[in-house]
């Protein structure tokens, strides 16, 4: 578990340098962003951005991998809980959010959006949302498995309800964030009870 | 009908600019986009883009009111179509589009998800995704109450029902655009037939 110095070192600039990032884009957004914005941010000298990365490009691509691995390595889920449970907290997760650190889950999101639309022009974070969007889908899809094949859920189409799900979260964060309807997550909840969840589970 | 020759005239320059910041924003993406990107995209002399339009902003608010009201001024169903059907078909109207001119429905649809997430850096943009948004939903939630009234449809919250079909439509045609998932549409109509749309109808 040791580390060199050296090491330690480069981890905690990079992690000044993805701070600094997240501040910048709160403040300037994505079109807007240059790397003048990010130096500004912080008190480390503009010039080790450049050493670590090469450009304003390999730098956002950086900072998604960042966003995207704290937001998952958060979930947690208890061991002992029933299938409907377990269902419940991963969806409540990618809704609401763990909120941790300096930024809450609803900065996070705001960034992630942003970078989700500019996707289409690039391959690079394409490739990076949708290994993250086939995780997201998959831990819904795994709950659902393991419950039909309990039987504790009826005989449902596992990958095409966690695909609606997972697309339903997707619209409702996006519509807090562009549209300012606030409770978008909250309603989005209600309706994945009411018309998808509500219908799996197995009359006793 | 008869409209003096300057309006007719003015109302043409402003679709070819339209045109034009179409074109531009297909090829350049809007955080790249700069007004002489649009200058070259058309034949008239640029000058006239800053004789209408207050700048880049105002161009691009007046842009995506241009793109709405294309979207919007082609939905086309059946009087005698029964409430099914014309559920239905609004809904395929929001997923696959309809064709017409220059532009196919996604080259529409990229412009309009990439100015959807900057919505939340601007507030006129958001006002016009929030009117956009509401029609839409709208649109479902009016064939879905008037199918309860009738007792074709079962009883169920049909605003809660129209924004979750909304959103599933939404994040579907972002998967396509952003994650180049091209069968993203055809998904969600499943999806939304099988968990939402067949529970729906009253069986006699």
């Amino acid at each position: 578990m040791s580390e060199s110095d050296g090491k330690v070192s480069a981890k905690d600039t990079e992690e000044v340098i993805m701070e600094a990032t997240f501040r910048a884009l709160s403040e300037h957004g994505y079109s807007e962003l240059r790397m003048r914005d990010i130096g500004d941010e912080m008190e480390l000298t503009r010039q080790v951005i450049h050493y670590h990365y090469d450009g304003k490009y390999d730098l956002l691509s950086s900072f998604l991998e960042y966003v995207i691995d704290q937001y998952e390595g958060s979930v947690e889920v208890k061991a002992d809980a029933d299938l409907r449970t377990e269902l419940d907290a991963r969806i409540d997760q990618c809704l609401f959010g763990p909120e941790f650190g300096e930024f809450t889950h609803w900065d996070r999101m705001k960034v992630y959006h942003e970078l989700y639309a500019q996707a289409q022009n690039d391959d690079r974070h394409r490739e990076i949302f949708n290994e993250h969007y086939e995780r997201l889908r998959g831990s819904v899809v795994e709950v659902i498995e393991a419950g039909v094949e309990a039987g504790v859920f009826r005989e449902v189409d596992a990958k095409q309800m966690g695909q609606l799900i997972t697309d339903v979260i997707h619209a409702a964060r996006g519509r807090r964030i562009s549209l300012g309807h606030e409770d978008a997550p909250e309603q989005a909840r209600r309706a994945i009870d009411d018309f998808v969840l509500d219908s799996l589970e197995v009359e006793d």
